[in-house]
């Protein structure tokens, strides 16, 4: 028996159950160190434990890949793909622009997702054909805009700081072309994509758990998600998502020229 | 009879329902032109429209100072000061980082200030002697933090490509001894700033009806809120605001070494 929405829903609130308490509290934060700020919070731990007890009590045969508990069966058909909390620099600052992102992949490809914001209360969720909106104004069918040219596009990044030496100057000659840049939105920004506010997300440095929730929901929206050379972004990487095939093939052409 | 909560909360909800029927709604964008993307939507219209209609039949004797719609009555001793869409680029590409700003002087000095962010059902109002917040999570009174070190200070700017040349060779110097900064947050980061969850935020290019509504909150949570020269803010121009005076001290500092 396949997941259904109501499944992805007891993961999200058992989640957000540990998550959100903790969000804008006083939070003990764990430098794991490397170049950039990276915590961990509690929530974010007690969150995944949370969501793989229940993935493993109704999914037992499945595998699981997770940012904080590490892996396991990852050669098995199902793999469920957790970021108990995407944006944790949003977390701990106070921004409600983080996320909890759950996938399930089917050998090796990304067939359901949500990203789930609990302060906002919002869920994107893509069910295996397409993908939903529930939240403040109601309920609806997600899809990306219409936009087919960089120099019309809303695009987002993470931070520009991401980008160094030679990803730099392929990053800048994308953001300069656009019509709008704007940073700090981490998987948000997808959320926003698939929902038709903005056009373009290109980062890099992502691991499979910062993109296994997201692809589904963009891809089921009507967008183009992949890694800078055009292959499926499961692994995470270097990542464009373009609402519209026409601009992730100029993008793709900017970013390889 | 001063302004009291109750006038602010219908300026809030006059301006609210302008704005949020028209957020990650189709829009009309105008571009003002310059060098930044600068857009005016209807909602910014609208809601000033709505916000001096109120001021106008309750307060005829006060002056209004206004984004959209200009100024009147300048040098009369309470002048409010009126930003309905702050963020417009977050406003337009979806993220409720935006807000309404409503700013009331007296003599020129920052006295009473609303920050409202209608999506997230955010609220932070300063009465004149206390700031407080109602939202997710209920109210509270607002105290900024505790902290008193640049590095250990989580930073915010709105986009660093704000500083050029010589602004930018000193606000950089700022950033880099910070534990953390982020991008693209526009009023909500004083607004945290406030609550205690961010430690400063660092800013130029800002006009009074960019700073209005937010002076009174930081200062009544406790915060230092100046120019980069330590001048009083009511104009906008060069921002700082922070969590405590020692850390105002000492980014003041290393702005001006």
């Amino acid at each position: 028996m396949h997941p259904d929405r109501a499944f992805f829903d007891s993961l999200a609130e058992a989640a957000k159950a540990e998550t959100l308490p903790r969000f804008r509290s006083g939070l003990r934060v764990v430098d794991k160190g490397g170049q950039y700020y990276d915590p961990v919070t509690e929530g974010d731990q007690a969150a995944e434990t949370a969501i793989r007890a229940l993935i493993e009590a109704r999914y037992p045969d499945h595998g699981i890949l997770g940012e904080e508990h590490g892996s396991t069966g990852l050669d098995r058909e199902f793999v469920w793909v957790i970021d108990p909390i995407d944006g944790t620099r949003a977390f701990i600052s106070g921004v409600p622009v983080w996320g909890t992102l759950i996938g399930l992949y089917q050998n090796g490809r990304a067939r359901m997702g949500l990203i789930d914001q609990p302060f906002t209360g919002e869920r994107y969720f893509a069910d295996g054909e397409r993908a939903h909106y529930r939240g403040p104004g109601g309920e609806r069918v997600l899809k990306t805009s219409g936009c087919t040219s960089l120099s019309s596009a809303i695009m987002f990044t993470t931070s520009p700081h991401l980008f160094l030496g030679e990803d730099d100057r392929r990053y800048r000659a994308v953001e300069s072309r656009s019509k709008l840049f704007r940073y700090g939105t981490d998987c948000y920004a997808y959320a926003l994509l698939a929902a038709g506010h903005v056009d373009l997300v290109v980062e890099n440095s992502l691991k499979p758990y910062d993109v296994g929730g997201i692809i589904p929901i963009v891809e089921q929206a009507g967008g183009v998600m992949t890694g800078w050379d055009g292959s499926r972004p499961e692994m995470g990487g270097y990542i464009i998502a373009a609402a519209t095939p026409e601009l992730h093939a100029e993008v793709l052409e900017i970013l390889n020229s």
